[in-house]
């Protein structure tokens, strides 16, 4: 990312925080400037974005405002009830979101797709052609259940970024970061066992906890910090929890970065009840401030915290190549891996390893890292514009999902049903949760390239969504 | 399969099965001509084949007899042993062959991979690398959970030849056969049912079994005709089995073709105690007879039979493309399969499809049938010249395994460590079984061009199994 967008991103973080009020005067360029060490024009460049974004408003021989008029969309509210272990439902609805396909000109803005037509992809293309080409026996065989050494070596060097030293070996490659969940799951836990997530949490879990017989405990998560650490030692205390599956970093649907100290105070719960942490990383490499968050990870001693992730989300879903750096679990995910696919196909993994040893990933992430802050703004933009008054937002710090919340009683299945004969597609809220709570809520997809036709079907959501929204009967 | 090559095989399994005997006339150049409706020459170029593989010997004058001298080692044995479900170990034996790569110069004589340098494998190769170039989205996006629509279409015609209608809409692409049958355990079975297996089975399903808390009822098996019937019927009678897996079709690890009525004798069984079977197909393509064997499935007419299959013996493993046909378990295979990893990598589904619909695929399997068939005759030979005196070998009907029965004590496992320290692997015969049975036993690999290397490797095998038997005590 660039120096001026790291900088609008950070002064625009303190406005939505509320540091700055209405009409507060923002800090000069000059003080910026000394501040961040970073020179004037950058400032000026900022600046600029923010009142693009509607952020800051210029006053001639005066400086920049907060403005008066601007009004963001309130955040979500956390869910704050009573919790229990229940087993997973909404598989209906989960089939139809992925049954879809993209090539019928549907809009889908339900799906966790990133956006695959970046010319930075191209020399990726170029790997994947050039190992077919080669015509290698090594293309075409069985690797080792492990992965490919050469693709874990990068893996490994890419880890050093989160503050994670774990060597080739202690990685394990898969089929893409839902393959390393399921593993890692499997791991650890037996048919019956219960497993923490935070709420909303990625449907793909909660499907695998449904189809392995576990139960799910839905605890209640800031939409700006994460998973509640009051509630998970509460939850910790009263039932026989085996793990805790979350996505602290831009996490999804939520897009939050959790905070360093609460990374720290939930791996302390972890050890202090003895369960392990299945740590969903995906996203984190799209986080939009540099360096990159840490992962709980990072701070592991004893082995207790599997790593998932893959390049689904930072450089194409369609590789299906993942990865999970298992701690004292080595050998049981090993066994899982086998038994659900066995190797991993080798081309895209040879394909992969080159990309990263030419240095091909890290532009492509800062390429990727301001295009998505870019379309997050004008989401929320659009969302502001063309939704129903009383409309919720989330505040996205990474990856390229906006989590949308509409006034209790409305219903975002039949939101999304009504959508699909206008040939646009949304991710109803509900199979965010394992008992299909957040029926009013929705997900939104921003990694495209901002076009009208984009802008068009937002609108037309929010349109729809304001219709469905009048049908309602008036809360008491 | 070439029309001499055909007609050899049928005249090599009469006199295999002993309709012909040492010193018997075979049947005349004329005789056959006319009763195979073939030319002369082809019956000539059978017999020839025949006298290279040591099973006819030409008298001047006379015609062709079979020869007195010939000794084809005898079968495998029958496991009769009484049978209970069992929980499945050897994954600590499992782990050792998977992890090994064909990169460090190893031979693999144990794994059950295809020959991937035919060059009838090239278009696949040019179809990726092209598909690669397109930088189409399709390549990097997610598909469907189903899988390619174009992909499945081809399969599903693909199954014609095995006797099956079944549409597009009622297959699942899957990460190789691995996942299919992996899935398809997971649609049927819960924690702590039972499974009966053909025995040897194949290790892939027992360790599925093993992970997912499932118990193995491991039923005597004929190196000819496959599962017993007998055996399978009281086993239903006794135990609440939940489904039968096995794979009647050129058999892993023992090659035999079970004969059509006991396909439709078992299908009446699961019919009677309502049991569903896993069919496991994935080498029925490498039939040596023409046409191929027809499926269980080709039979089912309640959809009870779940068909897994993939190109991983028919073309190349490293693809990890496979497919199931799950019947009346369609819903839940498409939940487990989502569980598992998510939809399927694009690229080498897109380029399948290709390859299938250009007509590539029956050419290869027609080369590739005639190279196994004469490895599988060479590999024998070689067994019996190079291993010590009371081995028994398989009759394998198709793929490229044969599996190798010594004289009981013997101990394969240690055999295998003994032949690593001399650049050579072959799975040991435990790891066939859910109880590490057969220890006496190993399977080999004929998949390769046979190079004077390979032959030197099968030699040094059956040397060193000679000296590991002759440090046995003798038997009382």
């Amino acid at each position: 990312m660039t120096l001026y967008l790291n900088l609008a991103e950070q002064l625009g973080a303190r406005i939505e925080q509320g540091l700055y009020h209405p009409g507060d005067r923002l800090p000069s360029v000059r003080a910026l400037s000394q501040e961040h060490g970073v020179s004037l024009s950058t400032v000026q460049q900022a600046y600029r974005h923010l009142e693009d974004l509607g952020l800051a408003t210029p006053r001639p021989k005066s400086g920049y405002y907060v403005p008066l008029e601007r009004q963001v969309p309130a955040l979500p509210q956390v869910n704050r009830a009573a919790q229990r272990p229940v087993e997973v439902s909404q598989w209906d609805h989960v089939l139809e979101l992925i049954s879809s396909s993209p090539q019928r000109g549907l809009i889908q803005l339900g799906r966790g797709r990133p956006d695959i037509a970046s010319p930075t992809l191209k020399p990726l293309l170029r790997m994947l052609s050039r190992q077919a080409r080669r015509q290698d026996p090594e293309v075409l065989t069985y690797g080792s259940i492990r992965g490919e050494l050469r693709l874990r070596g990068q893996i490994s060097r890419l880890m050093l970024g989160s503050g994670c030293r774990i060597a080739a070996e202690d990685i394990v490659v898969t089929t893409g970061c839902h393959e390393a969940l399921s593993a890692s799951i499997r791991a650890i836990c037996q048919p019956g066992d219960i497993v923490a997530v935070d709420s909303p949490s990625f449907h793909g879990v909660m499907q695998a906890l449904k189809g392995f017989g576990m139960k799910a405990l839905e605890l209640p998560t800031d939409p700006l910090s994460g998973i509640s650490l009051d509630a998970l030692e509460m939850a910790l205390e009263q039932w026989p929890i085996k793990a805790i599956q979350l996505t602290p970093n831009c996490n999804n649907p939520l897009g939050y970065i959790m905070p360093e100290a609460n990374k720290r105070a939930l791996l302390a719960l972890a050890q202090r009840f003895d369960v392990a942490i299945i740590e969903d990383d995906v996203y984190a490499d799209l986080a939009f401030s540099y360096p990159r968050p840490r992962t709980i990870k990072s701070y592991d001693e004893d082995g207790r915290v599997l790593l998932c992730s893959s390049f689904s989300k930072t450089l194409a879903p369609g590789l299906r190549v993942g990865w999970v750096a298992p701690g004292r679990y080595l050998e049981q995910v090993l066994h899982m891996k086998y038994m659900g696919t066995g190797s991993t196909a080798q081309l895209p993994q040879l394909a992969l390893a080159e990309f990263l040893e030419a240095g091909h990933f890290e532009p492509h992430l800062r390429r990727m890292r301001a295009q998505y802050l870019q379309g997050r703004d004008l989401m929320v933009d659009w969302v502001s514009r063309y939704f129903p008054a009383g409309t919720r937002v989330s505040r996205p710090q990474g990856g390229f999902m906006l989590w949308v919340e509409m006034p209790s009683g409305f219903d975002s299945q039949r939101l999304n049903r009504t959508l699909l004969a206008h040939g646009i597609q949304i991710a109803p809220g509900s199979i965010f949760s394992a008992a299909g709570k957040y029926r009013n809520c929705l997900r939104l997809n921003y990694a495209g390239k901002p076009t009208p036709a984009l802008e068009d079907a937002v609108s037309r959501v929010g349109e729809i969504a304001g219709q469905l929204l009048a049908e309602l009967p008036e809360p008491v």
